[in-house]
């Protein structure tokens, strides 16, 4: 197996210019490493019937917090397939103040000041069943979770004082999720946060030396496992986590939000088939996801290197005092090996 | 209380430059908050007796990987008190090759290249006993184990490969740590590791800006939690995760191992203190400790705004993907309330 003869290696990645560490691990193969997150509260897996007592089931909409849209389900099916909502404990608050622009984010210097808690904290519930997750549905019906994504954020976007919107996906209790009831979230933050300050910088880098964005090509086929008309799902060469899976555009462009309902059919059928093998090979992995967009200020000249993508990780192992304390990841599959295990795995479940 | 009247904040930290969300969280009190990892292998918490199985205890050391160096105990103890050994399972290889100067990482574009997975992965097993944590030591135990992590980085820093030593503890499973037996870590690396960059970056904007230090003078007493003659503990005014701690020389210093035996012993004493009230009042959390020191080459220009400190984070709360995505966390606990909880408490077990 191509694995045996692997050595550790650093590797320094393109979009986010993070050093993993890729160290085989001594004791057993790539194919042996699976989830043990057994008492995860996943509807999926038999262990979680329809819950009386889940708000984001059909028929209890009044037990939430207030709605923001619906999308209607075909008629004679259920009154409606998905819907975006507040949430109901939200980390930012839509009733505060939103900064007066002198006081904007951007002014803020990192010498410990505060900005008042304003923001946009909303839910999307995928699907009106509990026991339905995210890769049950059909492609259209990923396509719409993911369309109804971009038309929430063309509407955040429109909110001066909203800086940018992260939209994520948490799966399981251990990687975040307090509701077992699939759904995705969003957060429409008064400042663009940390993460995609250092992919901008780090993406202008590449750009100023290569002279290419660092997503429009990827370094082999080796580390491909599907692609469509209009997106690449790879396990990118400088992976953190183990079986880490990004799906890319592959024509160059800085908006999620932009999507077309084409597009989205087809990240939508891909999506879900990255799921299907996730959770096939790994045992169902408690999992994240988010989509890396640009900021919505972004200037013109940042244009050509800034390219969105969806990053999947699947929830494998502990992220310890070595992580925390330096920015860099231990990652003990290498993205080849990851890459082939899953490009030749059937996703049918 | 003070923390009745809290409302959402968004603040941005002086030495990474992250932004952090601080919600209160709706339903419970910051007292109320609680490790629940009951199934942490802790072998102080009376659940886990002297293991033979153990490599790490007493007479089982030809189980190791080897020896580097050793404390010895007081005469008439047992034959060892720290023991400093390669770990059996390292990230990073003292046998690889090291970098030619000219493929040295500093030279790595984020362009996806790759170097040899080069490097030092130490264990400092803190004390010969299975059953005793790190603050059941009395303060010069705990001075004996920080002096031996500034011995060992001394050692590393003679190899010109080796850029920067991150020193971290994991204690507890879902903290990191594969071994009960209260133990330390450090990973010598071919490379100046991401946080490192960032927070050496961030620490020059404040200088900067403000001509001050980031660490010499902080907020205001309501982050205070106990001081001494050489350092003071605080909850950081931006602080990521609930009940953070950050003890930080009052010196202006950049490098931890340049300690002195009574530096060390009055570290040991304030850290012992404070991991004794992280234990009393989060039920024995798994946490994590890393040391932020600057690296080996840092350059003269960089002396005046780098001070080095111990961070320590207990692991109450799950990392989503808003975390993962954003590089913001969102924090339930105010600083403040955080800092006057663990002010107020008696140490004593």
């Amino acid at each position: 197996m191509a694995e045996a003869s692997r050595t550790s290696e650093a590797r320094r990645d393109a979009v986010f210019g993070r050093w993993v560490i890729l160290s085989p691990a001594r004791s057993r193969r790539p194919t042996d490493l699976k989830s043990h997150a057994a008492a995860n509260p996943s509807p999926g897996a038999g262990n979680c019937a329809p819950k009386p007592s889940c708000p984001f089931c059909l028929g209890r909409e009044s037990e939430c917090a207030p709605e923001i849209f619906r999308v209607p389900a075909p008629p004679d099916a259920s009154p409606w397939q998905i819907r975006v909502i507040e949430n109901l404990y939200p980390a930012l608050r839509r009733d505060a103040d939103p900064p007066a622009p002198e006081e904007q984010a951007a002014q803020v210097l990192p010498g410990e000041r505060a900005v008042l808690g304003f923001g946009f904290h909303d839910v999307v519930i995928e699907t009106p069943r509990h026991d339905v997750r995210l890769w049950d549905l059909d492609a259209d019906g990923v396509a719409d979770v993911l369309l109804a994504y971009a038309r929430r954020v063309l509407q955040l976007m429109e909110h001066p004082a909203v800086k940018y919107v992260q939209v994520f996906k948490n799966h399981g209790a251990s990687a975040g999720a307090s509701m077992a009831h699939s759904h995705s979230q969003m957060l429409g933050t008064p400042f663009v946060p940390p993460s995609v300050i250092t992919r901008l910088n780090c993406m202008k880098e590449v750009f100023e030396s290569l002279g290419k964005c660092s997503l429009c090509e990827f370094q082999s086929n080796d580390i491909l496992v599907s692609e469509t008309q209009n997106f690449s799902a790879v396990v990118p060469f400088a992976a953190s986590y183990p079986f880490e899976i990004w799906i890319i555009p592959r024509r160059h462009h800085p908006f999620f939000h932009e999507i077309d309902k084409d597009m989205a059919l087809d990240l939508g059928s891909l999506l879900r088939t990255m799921l299907q093998k996730l959770s096939k090979q790994l045992n169902e992995p408690p999992f994240n996801f988010m989509i890396h967009s640009s900021p919505f200020e972004v200037s013109s000249s940042c244009l050509p290197y800034v390219h969105w993508f969806l990053q999947i990780v699947p929830q494998l192992s502990v992220t310890g005092g070595f992580e925390i304390g330096s920015g860099c990841y231990i990652n003990p599959v290498f993205p080849e090996d990851a890459a082939k295990i899953l490009r030749e795995l059937d996703s049918s479940i």
